[in-house]
């Protein structure tokens, strides 16, 4: 099968991030949010990384002109669809808004489109009944698309296996590592490593064994990395980092959902409010 | 107080880097070790990593030959400690040996002399009785000393807390980035992280979600590190892994140190014997 046209569903930041490099990958790219006030954000966002890519060298301003060119944005659901070879789904992460964005797209698509999902803690096997087609279904889950560039590919036990290559070469031409995840697994491959890593952080704190710099001092130097994990954490966002802990069941979990909690209820939710662990100023 | 002199026990892999950097660092240093065989294995390390500190350019050639004139080897405890301001012990990871070591330092050793254990998984408090003096000593942890640059200062309760700023001025000296362990904790505070991102690992393996490669991939690829958990496994050393991994109590630790022992049993080590995960060829 020969992928062209590729219908992004959410104008959000990862709907953006895909869309514009799908794009910049030579696709033909339609857009489609239900807030029209998604598509100025968008637009703003992907005049942002257009600026990063061009000053890195990674792209030429006239590859940005040639991918803007290549696409565009709309309310009409059926007008984003009706020629996609494949869509990417990344509305909010909310079940019963993918159910019914799914059970639309069961309705409206043509019988040819691959469908997948960029949820990031759903399974897809609990969203694929929804789409009428769920032999046609798959996770494909991006990280941030241009720097951390890993697609999961993770099936559910009825996705027809023929997706997979399909999806593997799709995901190598919009610059990805494609890795497949044989089974359903809650946080894919990465995030659940990374959940382990910033929980055993996170106990260590909340029994007070060291504090939050030599928690990432130690990390940090020990792998000759930039960040420990607090200050991932303040990347990731605190709230989102909340929404995670607090559902484990175990006393450590709880204890550090509690202590992300207090940084919440003082607006203290990371980077992108300048604070969360640390401090922040803008540049 | 001022620290001149350094006592190192035992002559092995740790013994001998920390002897090294001592003597790099301009301290006098007496190494003890009851196998004159472990004196000739140690000289040929500090010739290796000598010549990767020239080649990098971190020392010059006369800096080696200044610390190599200030480093001596003895099989007499007596002759080692006589002037230590500070004992680093080095010696195999075993309680008896430590036992012993400690008994006869706790002798022989002179009133002002800091006692200090480089133990990986042991805790201070299970050795400080041994020693007779428990308010003078202190585990004090080292990682490899020259790639990754951080010691642990871990007290137990009745280390004497003046011993802790004189532990971190020394540490600084020594070149390494000092952090402090509040309360005693198995695997200080990187160790006990690397070992849940690990654990993390092995559970994606085992239960068959994703090969090793893709497993690796997806940590590299998203962190722009050059290793992932697997590769780090090799490194560490497969029997490392399984001595740890099998004492752990829950199901996908004991599946994971199964698997592990399949390997070991077929003399896959990791990178010291040139297999284990993956092959590795000696340049
Ligand atoms: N943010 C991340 O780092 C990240 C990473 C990987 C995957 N994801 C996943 O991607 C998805 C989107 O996340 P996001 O961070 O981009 O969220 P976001 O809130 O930035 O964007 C969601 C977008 O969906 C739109 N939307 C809501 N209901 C809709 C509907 N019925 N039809 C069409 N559009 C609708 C919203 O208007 C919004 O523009 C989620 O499933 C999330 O788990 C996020
Ligand atoms: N290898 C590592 O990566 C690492 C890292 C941090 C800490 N450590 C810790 O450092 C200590 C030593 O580990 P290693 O890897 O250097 O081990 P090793 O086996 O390389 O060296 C141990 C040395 O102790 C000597 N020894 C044994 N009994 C002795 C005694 N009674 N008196 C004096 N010397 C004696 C042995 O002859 C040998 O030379 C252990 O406690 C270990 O947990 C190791």
């Amino acid at each position: 099968m020969d992928i062209q046209h590729v219908c992004i569903l959410g104008a959000g930041t990862l709907g953006t991030r895909i869309a514009f490099q799908s794009a910049l990958s030579g696709f033909q790219v339609k857009v489609y949010d239900i807030h029209e006030k998604s598509f100025e954000l968008s637009k703003k966002m992907i005049e942002k990384i257009a600026k990063s890519l061009v000053s890195s060298q990674i792209y030429t301003a006239e590859d940005i002109q040639l991918a803007l060119n290549r696409l565009s944005y709309t309310l009409n659901d059926q007008e984003a669809v009706n020629q996609a070879d494949i869509i990417s789904e990344s509305v909010t992460e909310d079940i019963e808004i993918k159910r019914k964005v799914w059970t639309r797209m069961g309705e409206i698509a043509p019988e040819k489109t691959i469908f997948t999902t960029n949820t990031s803690y759903l399974l897809p096997s609990s969203l694929a009944s929804f789409t009428g087609r769920p032999e046609k279904f798959c996770a494909f889950h991006f990280h941030d698309v241009f720097y951390s560039r890993v697609v999961d590919i993770m099936p559910h036990p009825g996705t027809n296996m023929e997706l997979i290559p399909i999806l593997q070469d799709f995901g190598r031409r919009l610059n990805q590592v494609p890795v497949y995840v044989r089974k359903e697994n809650h946080g894919y491959i990465f995030n659940a490593m990374l959940l382990s890593f910033l929980g055993a952080a996170g106990k260590l704190l909340v029994n007070q064994v060291a504090t939050i710099e030599d928690i990432d001092l130690s990390w940090k130097v020990n792998f000759h990395v930039p960040m420990g994990p607090f200050a991932i954490l303040d990347q990731i966002g605190l709230d989102t980092a909340w929404h995670v802990t607090h559902q484990l069941p175990d006393a450590n979990s709880q204890a550090f959902a509690a202590l992300l909690k207090t940084y919440i209820d003082t607006g203290k939710l990371g980077e992108k409010t300048g604070e969360g662990f640390y401090k922040y100023t803008s540049k």
